[in-house]
């Protein structure tokens, strides 16, 4: 497979959702087959140096890269969602972003007890959702297997607090 | 491929999220690898009776299903998202849901004028939020291949609403 580079298919849209963010919309990524298939074949090949079981999604466009990561290799598929969308939830979790603050929650009880989960988003700023994330496997008395991204803002040391919290945290991309 | 039971692995929900609504969940089939396998597999034979060239991801849990399709067919995936969440939004139209009122967005710029959409979402009620994605394209002047879901509630005929406005429509699932 030809190397592309990634970093080519995110756009920047400055002030976007708040002003002084910097976004990086995946749009154009994830809207060329090729660039997609790179990244997800990029995904594999780091959870592919984790021991893990499961895969775990988080809501929204971690769904996305999740969802394309579990189909491609054979993983059970489990959510992680913003509040009141999962029926039948154990668990909510409270967070804050690089802008405002959310919640996520999941069903422990679609979640075996000897798991090993992977988590996957798509961008790590502060850490704090991925971080949210761990907390709810915690809670669960779930095993983490580490967690990857898409991209790390660097600045942000997201990836440094996951380790610092003695999670496996890589990124594929880094700004 | 064994045939599999996708019914099976749909979980019904009494009173989700609104007293009075009987939800189905999808976490036993994504958590399922084979099932999800099987599901990508029935999406992707449907899919192949329709001439399209991108897919559009219906917020979120169309998301799920749409990945896993671009992924496995290698086609370009375009998002439909909730309000707020997308920059450089072109277009916004709102809609009924089977409870409630929501809005979907898209940006138009990342569609190419010859594109023909297949809309993916996992379950159709009313057939509201295929229609307002189908709506969104209209007004992008963007051809639509069809709509495709997994689950029809038929008591809500959703898909006869959407073939009565020239929409090819299909469902893996009805119940």
């Amino acid at each position: 497979m030809t190397e592309i580079r990634l970093l080519d298919y995110l756009s920047c849209v400055p002030d976007f959702p708040k002003p002084g963010i910097l976004f990086r919309d995946i749009s154009p990524l994830i809207g060329d087959p090729q660039a997609f298939k790179f990244a997800i074949t990029q995904f594999s090949h780091y959870a592919n140096q984790l021991e893990f079981t499961h895969i775990l999604a988080i809501e929204s466009r971690g769904f996305i890269f999740a969802s394309a990561l579990a189909i491609t290799m054979a993983k059970p598929l489990l959510l992680a969602r913003k509040p009141n969308k999962l029926p039948r939830v154990s668990h909510r979790q409270s967070y804050g972003l690089e802008y405002g603050q959310d919640a996520l929650e999941i069903q422990a009880q679609t979640i075996p007890a000897q798991a090993k989960v992977l988590i996957i988003d798509d961008v790590v700023a502060t850490g704090g959702t991925l971080l949210a994330a761990a907390e709810l496997m915690r809670q669960a008395n779930v095993s983490i297997a580490g967690a990857l991204s898409l991209l790390e803002i660097s600045e942000l040391a997201g990836n440094k607090r996951l380790l610092a919290n003695g999670m496996a945290a890589y990124s594929l991309l880094s700004v």
